[in-house]
C-alpha cells in the first residue's frame, strides 16, 4: 500500500523558500503567479497493515516524526 | 486557480534524506514500513490566466525551475 503525505508550514507561518520561488518566477516573466508555498512530500511503502491500520498509523507518524506540529500541517491519501 | 506540483527523485537516483527518515520509523517500530522516498510540493496560486493556459504553462515551469529534470521528475494537477 502506498501513501503521500503532504506537510507544509502553517498558513500563519512565513514561507521564505516558497517567497524565493515566487520572486524568480516573477522575475522570468511568470506575472500570473500570485502565491508559492513549498512543502515536504512523503511517499511511504507499506506492508503487511490493513487500510484501517493505515488510517489509525499514518495521522500518528505524521505528526510525530514527519511534521512539527507547531508550525507544520499534514494531509494524507492512500495512493490507488 | 490553485496548483499542487509534487517535485521528487526518479526511481533510479538514491534519496538519503527519505532512507533517513524510513530508519527513523523502523527505530520508533513502525516496522511496516518498506521504503519512504521524500519530495518537495510547490502550491502555486495563479491569477489572470485560464485553465488551458495553466495546462501548458505548469508543466514549463515545473520544467525549467522547480525541478531538476536530470535527476527529477514532477507531477502536478489543478487543484479543486
Amino acid at each position: 500500500m502506498k501513501v503521500r503525505i503532504l506537510v507544509s508550514f502553517k498558513n500563519s507561518v512565513l514561507d521564505p523558500q516558497g517567497q524565493t520561488v515566487k520572486n524568480a518566477l516573477l522575475t522570468l516573466g511568470y506575472g500570473f503567479v500570485k502565491d508559492v508555498r513549498q512543502g515536504k512530500v512523503f511517499e511511504l511503502d507499506l506492508e503487511g497493515i490493513d487500510e484501517a491500520e493505515a488510517r489509525r498509523l499514518i495521522p500518528e507518524i505524521a505528526d510525530k516524526v514527519l511534521a512539527n506540529p507547531i508550525i507544520e500541517k499534514f494531509s494524507w491519501d492512500i495512493m490507488p
